[in-house]
């Protein structure tokens, strides 16, 4: 009988979001009146609908593909050149940050990319890696089923991965670890604590990785919310980064693409990897072969959506779409404030974490917000052992369903737990 | 420094569409007049637009995206339950097989999915890889990749990963083999030959598959080319196939889908795996698992497309577009044979596999052919060492097109050798 990839078998069960499902259906089972009252706050997609010049590039670029004359079949492996050329452009050179197009790996999306990663990086235990907790679950477990790490400890951490503790007391930044690292995952703004990192801050990280010759994978998929001029958009903002860092983007939350699917990679020529007898290679070519052998690229139409986001008036639009998510989370963080709740992120980012009070663990909060209020949020701890006494809201939604939130979260008397 | 994997510096350059390329720009750098003379019949890719019926769903489908209220973020993480029952029902169903809707994965094409499926099979050599030759090159890469093989041997083959001689004297059908392989690679309509299997031959290795409890992977992306009712279009038409084959399937080359993206496998429940110590284990959970951890599912605009292929009126379109592929094949392959030419193929697929005449080997036919009369071929042993003597003409192109490469061909002495 054929050998399967048994590292799968220790994945713990996907449990954060099935188990928000089988508590509000159990909830909804014994509550029927309340179902249309409930709330979703929970897990992070868009709720407007895609803009203007978005839906005008979509319509031409199907009318293109109707006549012989204009019609695309496959695409470059790596994405079209009009979409590579306006990416480099628009997210680095415009603000003197140095990536070309041909650093640039266009795909379906940054859940992709993170997976994809780790086919180009040694497979078993060369690689020491590090993730930060609370963290995005699928750096976690793509690493597991990769065979990157031994069993699951019970707290949602796996045996072998290093982690990177975010508390309230570093800003949701871990601190420059002891230990030698190879790979490290950052996110900033931060999934999900909402937190952002400094110039600074990312500086030392790009020190360590430099200093321990370390590959930083830095997920900026929710870049487009910080409007800070301060705060680095991308890694490559720190000189040195080009040597020690990739960068995951996506246009999920930019340009409210969870249903259109598409992102892009950034990896420098600069950057490389070693063999196991010391020899030292680029990544870019890997990356590349990775692509053109096991993808054929993205819909021609995906990627003239795309591009119409780098127009000018696709750049007014999405601005203004950012603008409506960032105003609901500022409205949902001061409502929690208000409340003489402890609210943290919401300012660069779609999410508030907020502090159970009293001492609440995360899922009494949860159970006590869908039983009181009716509003679905995520439970900290289900990203990870350092989210416990945290929910997680997401601003993802219609500003009526928000102020509807922060007006139900005045009574919220936690009274139920 | 961060440890790559070093499986990749085994594989041989990509090195036949490259070396194609190089020798057409060499071409054409000495023959700037003849460069408007070239027709490619080399990559398999369509040429004709998307029919009316896809191109009005994706327009509608942009539509919904367009509006808060019909808007579409994230989807089920292996496709919307709409395109997974029409495929359910369409493909399967309705031809009398018993697949069921949960059994489909929709994703972004057959490359994709031939690669993905090593995700879930042991790391290294635990498992014995059998792959045709000659084969699609991706079956051989992904394997490499995997770190299933050992060095590359310089015909194009790798040591450790099985070879299928796929010959004229077989038909272009492997013969059951004595060796005990546990994954084996298997593509009807095949490519690059053009050969079908019948119903008694596939039969016989679902049989060897439940002898060894072997997995087969059988790739049906030209399976639209199948008009004899007496071919079998899906290997589950044979009894025990659910025990022992998953399916690859393709709206590439059925819908003109090269630009469009969309495919999809089909996982049946009694599908299994074991664990080095002997435990038993179902695919499927595995390979859910997999698409919801490393990917966010499909454009919903594609997989509307996807959708309308099944349709009443998606259905006579594809089936007009399949035809004029396929008169193209049949004048091709009629061309070849009345200049006395040896050619398979090109009668349940788009691709006629020629035998170069006189012993010529397949890169001097190609140079031949692109010197003398400006058409572009695949040499045949760019797909494996049973591929030499021939070359690949694919029907993918204009009706025009293929006339000419036709009168052309009358013109070609072969003498430029």
């Amino acid at each position: 009988m054929t050998y399967l990839n048994e590292h799968y078998l220790k994945l713990s069960g996907a449990y954060l979001f099935p188990e928000i499902a089988r508590r509000v259906d159990a909830y909804v089972q014994d509550n029927r009146q309340m179902e249309s009252r409930i709330i979703r706050c929970g897990i992070g997609d868009v709720t407007e609908p895609l803009t203007p010049a978005v839906i005008s590039a979509m319509h031409s670029a199907v009318d293109e593909m109707a006549k012989a004359e204009t019609f695309h079949g496959y695409g470059p492996p790596t994405g079209y050149p009009f979409l590579r050329e306006a990416i480099a452009e628009g997210d680095f050179v415009k603000h003197g940050i140095n990536v070309s197009p041909d650093e640039i790996f266009v795909s379906d999306g940054s859940k992709t990319d993170c997976g994809a990663i780790l086919d180009i990086l040694a497979q078993g235990n060369e690689n020491r890696i590090a993730v930060t907790d609370p963290v995005y679950p699928v750096y976690v477990d793509s690493n597991v089923m990769a065979g990157h790490t031994g069993a699951a400890q019970g707290d949602g951490s796996y045996e072998g991965l290093g982690s990177l503790p975010c508390t309230a007391e570093n800003q949701f930044v871990p601190k420059i670890p002891e230990e030698k690292y190879d790979v490290i995952y950052l996110c900033y703004p931060n999934n999900p604590t909402g937190g952002m990192i400094t110039h600074q801050q990312l500086h030392a990280w790009v020190e360590y990785a430099l200093k321990h010759e370390a590959i930083i994978l830095y997920d900026v998929a929710y870049e487009a919310f910080v409007r800070d001029e301060n705060l680095p958009r991308s890694i490559y903002e720190v000189e040195g980064a080009r040597q020690c860092a990739m960068e995951f983007h996506s246009f999920s939350k930019s340009g409210g693409f969870t249903g259109v699917r598409c992102g892009y990679t950034v990896c420098p020529k600069e950057l490389s990897g070693k063999t196991t007898s010391g020899e030292k290679h680029p990544l870019h070519p890997l990356w590349s072969r990775r692509w053109s052998t096991k993808a054929n690229s993205v819909s021609y139409v995906v990627q003239r959506a795309a591009e119409a986001l780098y127009s000018p008036r696709g750049r007014k639009e999405t601005y203004a779409l950012i603008s409506h998510y960032l105003e609901n989370a500022h409205l949902l963080r001061e409502g929690c404030k208000s409340m003489g709740l402890t609210a943290y992120g919401g300012e660069h980012s779609p999410y508030v974490w907020v502090a159970c009070p009293d001492g609440l663990k995360s899922w009494e909060m949860f159970d006590s917000m869908l039983r009181e209020i009716q509003v679905i949020i995520t439970p900290g701890v289900g990203f990870g052992a350092c989210g416990e006494g945290y929910i997680r809201i997401s601003a993802f939604n219609t500003r009526e369903n928000v102020l509807n939130v922060v007006e139900r979260m005045k009574k919220l008397t936690l009274a139920s737990v």
